[in-house]
């Protein structure tokens, strides 16, 4: 099917060629941008960090690019790699510590006392590190965190070759980084000095926990630094009936509003969960031009509810999926939350035409992509933003035959399905083996880690 | 961590040791058996078509056995292989046809006349082949079938190494295998005693499509015939609410009283969907000892509703997991639908205590294997028991670290991780490799089928 580039590399004839450092040749190309271009058979040429052409596999490719490496994309799709909007990334040494039961005791009897006994710098190192390599392999090029020891993260995602939106957690509260909430200003400011400028695939960001944890002035100040920096303010908002309740009982207006009253919703800014908002509110976010990350599995096992992401498409709200972190998903793979997206929403609401394939792509891409501030530069496979690509293996039995490349990204696709995965320009993932660090060497770290947290477990259950 | 056989095909020391076929070693063996028996590091033996022994890997496996092969399962979880108690498995050639579209929509416009103009016995036997690739490599050693030219189904099976109850489709209406109904009795008749004996993986079933497509008579007739032949009866029951209510406004009464005054309803007799009975039918059912087959992902995604597993579980009924055939799922994958099963109760509930892990586990594997009439023969890991079994590699960054297994079986594994398979007592999945037939082969085959269907696909939407 694909065109074949007859002797590439030699420099004969290549005198009015491009240089390029890769092209992708053959594939599917899918590149979800405003138009839904598809090229099939097509190519991507990628010099430094950008995308500088897509289009159809011709012999224009080969008349035109001179590439260092080409990638056979043969059977295979080519995609924008995909967007992980919400996690806390160091939590994957925490996935499967406690599950099954109600959200309060999950929080408060296991959780947050395993974070206040474990969580340290070199735990957050290690859990972030552990946690890009499933992101990796999984294809997801860019994730928005948001943790404690937020320079461990920033180091982890500059050394393994991911994008990422690295968000300092801010409680009023004492936290495993901060015993000392009125010394979160300094941090947050320190943070982002240090990393705004440390790598080209680190953005800082503030992570406020949320409205119920963090005070009115809390939140202005932290708003005010994100707004002069330039960075994403982030927050949880409204994850469970009760929270968005006793908000109201207590403040005397729903959460959305509050924010807005203080000033703190803005295309600069993410919510995530957002599950528990009226009509009003969601017309609310929808003004402000905030983006919301949609946490589907979370929201799911821990019976938070199902947010009203029918009405956050149809209004046009920048909407991408998140995955939460390990401790209540537990796992880093949008592929299966795309699926869990797209079919909640139709048991949900009785209607099997909501949240169509196509448009669980675009959030999973282009839309997660915006919602996250990085709508300029990644999410989509056009000419000038950077190249955060994927090639995703179509040889297999469980995706033959194709009809529709959307619907077996959404309902079938595996996360071992990810063949190839570029970030930056840079290959970091080849026939599904990570080039861009020593994934061996992260599981054995983990290992010793997870030793650690395992003897001092409090065991719950009896069927274990 | 696993024990070392030391020369374990030496003949030298053998004199009294007995001789297996293969010996699994050094995995974390979990049983499924009723007292939730796990031995880690343990084995397990196999000789001929039976497990003999399963236990702690310690000295007294390698001084009891002598086995032919071994298979090293470190840092595997070993398991019951995977039941999947409902499929259409020759509809792997419809994967993605049509999707995101109302139900009536989807069967009468789009798979119904594509099944009409498609179905033949060759494209079931391709269909069926390609099936069970993919289910063999998400760790399915057993799948109960109801589809049309069921040799084919039969033959297949016998074939590619499966284990499979094969289901005659009966309806009162004109079928891509009999356009005349008539001829049902004599074909079914004729179906099961050619494959009562035909294979020891091949179970002869009938599947009566419904209540409202099969006549009293009908039902009846096939029932008794099952009943003679000692074989599973099967039925779609109460799908969609609309089905139900129509049922009782014609009928007046609910489709499972219906089956119970029929004498269709006991121990040999499968449900399945099962999504809209109220409290008192619940009842009937437990009483009558049928077993349930919950198609949790094609009911999601047609918006079929949400069935009261909760209450099945309480209730003590035997139910089981089932895929659904790929035109309305896409994809044979239990992994994916246990996951599913474990979320989408605990947020239709709104309670995350639901449906636990270890329950989705068992309907998985022993519960399934119960609801189709096996649960005698496979389903859990004991002496005496039939070897169906998998091996799953817990080497990964998805699945690290393991605070409990079954939490990782649920919430993490996916069909990627399933190394190895065994069925009968034959290895027929090494390494992710298919052994007891030709993959490419099938590939090649279904591409063919494929693309006479595209070329006569009714086009639909406009983002492809």
């Amino acid at each position: 099917m694909s065109m074949k580039l007859h002797a590439p590399l030699s420099s004969r004839g290549n005198e009015n060629k491009m240089e390029v450092d890769i092209v992708i040749l053959g594939g599917w190309v899918l590149t979800l941008d405003n138009a839904k271009t598809t090229y099939n058979p097509g190519f991507v040429a990628i010099k430094d960090h950008y995308i500088v052409d897509a289009g159809f596999s011709t012999a224009y490719c080969a008349s035109k690019y001179n590439p260092k490496t080409i990638i056979d994309a043969t059977n295979c799709l080519v995609m924008p790699g995909l967007i992980n909007t919400h996690t806390h990334a160091a939590m994957t040494l925490f996935r499967g510590y406690a599950d099954d039961m109600p959200l309060k005791e999950w929080l408060f009897d296991h959780i947050f006392p395993a974070e206040a006994k474990h969580v340290n710098e070199s735990l957050v190192y290690q859990g972030t590190r552990l946690a890009i390599a499933e992101m990796l392999k999984n294809g997801i090029t860019t994730f928005c965190d948001g943790y404690f020891f937020c320079s461990a993260v920033a180091e982890a995602v500059s050394e393994c070759g991911i994008r990422a939106v690295v968000g300092q957690g801010i409680l009023d509260y004492p936290t495993p980084d901060t015993q000392d909430p009125s010394s979160n200003y300094t941090t947050a400011v320190k943070f982002i000095e240090k990393y705004h400028r440390f790598s080209d695939r680190v953005y800082p960001s503030i992570f406020c926990h949320s409205p119920y944890t963090c005070s009115d002035e809390t939140l202005i100040r932290m708003k005010e630094l994100c707004a002069s920096a330039g960075v994403l303010f982030q927050i949880h908002l409204s994850e469970t009936e009760n929270e968005a309740s006793e908000f109201e009982g207590e403040k005397n207006t729903r959460p959305t509003f509050h924010l807005k009253n203080l000033g703190i919703l803005d295309s600069r800014t993410l919510v995530a969960h957002a599950v528990w908002l009226n009509e009003e509110e969601i017309q609310v976010l929808k003004e402000s031009g905030a983006g919301v990350s949609h946490v589907v599995s979370s929201n799911m096992k821990l019976a938070a509810g199902v947010a009203p992401l029918p009405k956050y498409l149809e209004t046009g709200i920048n909407v991408g999926i998140g995955t939460d972190g390990c401790a209540s998903n537990n796992r880093l793979d949008l592929l299966r939350d795309m699926d869990l997206t797209a079919k909640v929403h139709k048991v949900w609401s009785a209607d099997p035409t909501v949240v169509p394939a196509f448009s669980v792509v675009e959030m999973a891409t282009r839309r997660g992509a915006a919602a996250i501030g990085l709508g300029k530069k990644t999410g989509s496979i056009e000419k000038g933003k950077l190249a955060d690509l994927i090639v995703l293996s179509m040889e297999a039995p469980h995706l033959a035959p194709v009809y529709d490349p959307y619907s077996h990204l959404v309902y079938c696709a595996k996360g071992s399905d990810v063949r190839d995965v570029i970030v930056n320009g840079k290959i970091v993932v080849r026939e599904r083996q990570i080039l861009s660090f020593d994934e061996m060497e992260v599981m054995e770290k983990v290992s010793e880690v997870s030793s650690r947290i395992k003897n001092s477990q409090i065991r719950v259950g009896e069927s274990k």
